[in-house]
């Protein structure tokens, strides 16, 4: 098990190329790791491996500096290369076990879940760090995902595993109901859009930040 | 370094999805391994990690019985997880440093390289496998290919690496030209089409294999 504290789950950004409007993905992350971003997840489906190595070194440059962790979506290939901090998967990527035995027990490893029923089964992967909600609202960031859970089936999650589980939320998550989540029972939210497409990522992730806090009070 | 052996280059097949002509990979690489192939790469650029991992298993099941090296092209993640013997990397993926700290010393891996300038720099590759001198013809299966290196230039690049490197040629080989490429001083073919499209993947291999080693006598 990774060395994941609460706190760094309350903003997770995490970087899609098409929403971040041509801006590079450098400039984008480093607006939001000095908007407060807690954690960042780098997630790429086109590039090449030798591209996605050096975007995940130059973007862990930035988050090591910070003292944030650098997850990366899916290939951990990519985040032993970069030396990331760990490594989120998905229901159709890496089987958790083997995340754990190649990612090694230091790793912090990530899971999304798309409902109660595989929230449970997350209770039995010795040394799992924590839970994505995935998707909490209609998002159109991923074509791929199951039916939005709403703020309802989030709070059967949390229910389901526990206060012990780091719980994330994402998909759709904004300004507008960032705070509903946190009540709903996430520890935190993870972010695509409502950062990557912002005028001003940096604002806008300063301005989430402060939701999450606000609704944690 | 890995555990290779020069007969293992013999007649390395890679599979190739599309040119499997809507056959199933474990089918031609069933068909192949019967025939007599001495190493087989399992190449994957569409499916997810989790279906990739799964055919690599069943694949790998296939390879093990056999006794001969499965190598799993680009993804040190699937290699690691389904445990295959190795990892091929080609000049836009991982670098071989990276790939060698990944794998670990025991795994086999091999680099394409594309000229004699590349074949010069993997002399300076400490325990580097083999070298895939590509394309020695022009071929329909990869898009992305640099201009075919022809029997001059892969004699030009064996000459630049000298006797001890361990070289397959790889690239629009097929039964008319595999004795070619092994008296240009190949020590094996990596074959796609010429076994993924054949009629009979098993009877193709067989020539193809026959042909090296009448070449090498």
């Amino acid at each position: 098990m990774g060395n994941l504290t609460r706190q760094a789950l309350e903003l997770y950004i995490v970087t899609d190329r098409i929403l971040s409007l041509g801006r590079p993905l450098t400039e984008i992350v480093r607006a939001a790791v000095e908007g407060g971003a807690t954690m960042v997840q780098l997630r790429e489906k086109e590039c090449d491996t030798r591209q996605f190595i050096e975007l995940g070194r130059t973007i862990h440059a930035l988050t090591h500096a910070a003292g944030i962790p650098l997850i990366i979506n899916d290939r951990a290939d990519i985040a032993l290369a970069v030396g990331a901090e760990g490594l989120h998967i998905g229901q159709h990527d890496m089987a958790y076990a083997d995340a754990r035995r190649i990612m090694g027990p230091e790793a912090i490893i990530g899971l999304s879940v798309e409902n109660e029923e595989q929230a449970q089964e997350c209770l039995s992967l010795s040394g799992l760090d924590y839970i994505g909600a995935s998707p909490v609202f209609s998002t159109p960031t991923k074509t791929d995902t199951a039916p939005a859970l709403g703020l309802d089936g989030l709070r059967n999650i949390r229910h389901r595993v526990g206060p012990e589980m780091p719980v994330v939320a994402i998909g759709g998550i904004n300004l507008s109901n960032i705070r509903d989540v946190i009540r709903a029972g996430a520890d935190g939210a993870a972010v695509v859009s409502a950062i990557c497409s912002a005028a001003s990522p940096a604002g806008a992730t300063a301005e989430l930040l402060s939701a999450v806090k606000e609704a944690k009070r």
